[in-house]
């Protein structure tokens, strides 16, 4: 096989870099592929500066891949040369664990191997994700493109997509129902096409009175903004359901107040501090709830596809080149993108 | 209709004194009963101190009552003259609402009527509660005593019983699933009651090393012993479901920390301030979920009764007679009972 070209971290403050690297050579079921597109998420960035405190340097981010099959291992059943597949944030797990027997990897007892900073439950080395030309890994997670997706746009998908997704589903998003997306970046914009793709009545809840437009042409229904107090109140004891993209700490009981009885709060994003304490009689009142949800499993990442293939739904992007990638991340810290990063890996290779 | 003797509070610092009341002549869908047991619940200390800050004076406290039917009204079909009946924290709701329409009453949208410290929506009089003679309410709120069960050790079953009964259907206790319920006071020892007939595998967490041997006695499998790091770590990701019956301020995550995948930890105990924020990671990493839930609906409330019924269950009780109410207060704040003061209203009857 040949070098692969990537980009690193190599320590919390320096800026990414080139990187070569080896991929290893497909193992019995191991898919190779050429990375034709990668995302660029904001925990890429947490990992690359080691905000979460548990980077192992070089770090080569990237879990939102699109990619072409080079080469498959000779137990491969499920692509052959010349597809297109995807990989999400997981690339193993134990597989054995209840949760992994029931297709939710995400939450594998013994944790799931991410695409990158972890390490590789056959020969110990440390993975390395999409940020980088080539991409070697297990059948068993990779994914089916739909053929009618812009590939670039399906990039996001495996991340943004399929964590508001899941929940959605958990949930029961669809008709009749009424879900709330609070913020609108990449997960909340894909939450709002998606839930409308559903057939939620969809309400995105913003600060910006700026993005009113935008969230309608991507769905939305109505769009509330957060600091109008009446504009809340009308709402109240009204919402099946929340997809709570914000990863800042904010108050959860404006948006536990809106919600009907049995409704739940669905928090997946992580904030530094955790929010303020939610109150008690909120909960306890209208029998709502407060959950999170992390990613989804590699079942219910293909349904995901499936579904955005047959509603022609994609991430709105913007595509840049590899070597952009530091002044993308200073974009990102602003909310300067309308809605997700996507490197064209053709940029690096050579 | 006769003087209705009762014990009220007349303000938020002084003792409980004797009160005389009249009772509402029935109306034609009342029930008229003569109270024979009622219980003494923390809610009602609450109240009676103004502690949350709504109390009506005089209040008569009380909302776990049995009594035995005196009279009725010419459209009441659901009891007769003679007949055992309990009421427990409702007497009356909107009966319009999509709550209400589904045997929520509890969630009611207008709010339900409270037995007592509340206000009749017929005639605007306050309510008065348990801790008197007689009491008229609309049969549409009465309950069917199972004669085979002790009337005394009945009564807590209308608050202590159904605040736990009803999460614990919510979420499904019954054979294969491993029960928590936190704190063993009126609550948690109906919990640990309950949630064993039910069939589950009943883990009883609290403080005092003192409450093993009991804990066993009511039912629980298992008994661990709060701020033993040990014993809870032998627990994690094992839980399916958490009745948390504790009502002062405590920190969650070490009970998050012990639901698998999908469990719910339920709070039915409000504190006087909001415990401690729980960690979104702790939510996230295991879709685990935060709720609330509010005592049970009158359909329910019956299904509960039936059930305590059939498996031979009453709260366990300490008799006290109405005059004594004030020193069971004090008690009360002690945890000095096991598990609930009853009043024998045939200490107030002339």
């Amino acid at each position: 096989m040949s070098t692969t070209y990537a980009y690193a971290a190599t320590d919390a403050s320096a800026p990414l870099v080139p990187f070569d690297l080896e991929r290893r050579a497909p193992r019995a079921h191991d898919v190779q592929m050429d990375v034709l597109f990668c995302g660029v998420c904001h925990s890429d960035l947490h990992q690359a500066r080691n905000e979460w405190k548990n980077t192992i340097y070089p770090l080569v981010p990237g879990h939102e891949i699109v990619g072409r099959v080079s080469a498959v291992g000779p137990n491969v059943t499920k692509h052959k040369v010349g597809d297109l597949v995807a990989v999400g944030c997981m690339v193993d797990s134990c597989r054995t664990c209840a949760n992994c027997a029931e297709g939710l990897e995400q939450y594998c007892e013994s944790g799931f191997v991410g695409t990158y900073n972890a390490m590789d439950r056959v020969d110990g080395r440390v993975t390395y994700g999409g940020y980088s030309t080539q991409l070697v890994v297990d059948e068993a997670f990779t994914l089916h493109v739909p053929a009618s997706l812009d590939p670039a746009g399906v990039a996001p998908l495996l991340c943004a997509g399929i964590t508001t997704y899941s929940p959605l589903r958990t949930w029961g998003a669809g008709p009749g129902k009424k879900v709330g997306i609070v913020g609108l970046g990449g997960l909340g914009h894909m939450g709002v096409k998606l839930a409308h793709a559903m057939g939620a009545h969809v309400v995105l809840f913003t600060t910006s009175p700026s993005k009113i437009e935008d969230a309608k042409r991507l769905g939305a229904d109505e769009v509330v903004i957060l600091k109008n107090p009446e504009e809340m109140e009308a709402h109240a004891n009204s919402f099946d359901l929340f997809i709570n993209t914000v990863a800042a700490q904010h108050d959860l009981n404006p948006f536990l107040s809106l919600l009907k009885r049995d409704g739940t709060l669905t928090l997946v994003g992580v904030p530094e501090h955790d929010h303020p304490s939610p109150q008690v009689f909120n909960l306890i009142l209208k029998r709502r709830r407060l959950a999170g949800s992390l990613i989804g499993g590699v079942a219910e990442t293909q349904e995901m596809l499936d579904f955005c293939g047959r509603y022609g739904i994609t991430s709105d992007i913007e595509v840049i080149p590899m070597q952009k990638i530091n002044e993308a991340y200073e974009r990102m810290l602003k909310s300067d993108v309308k809605y997700r990063f996507v490197v064209d890996m053709d940029s690096l290779r050579k």
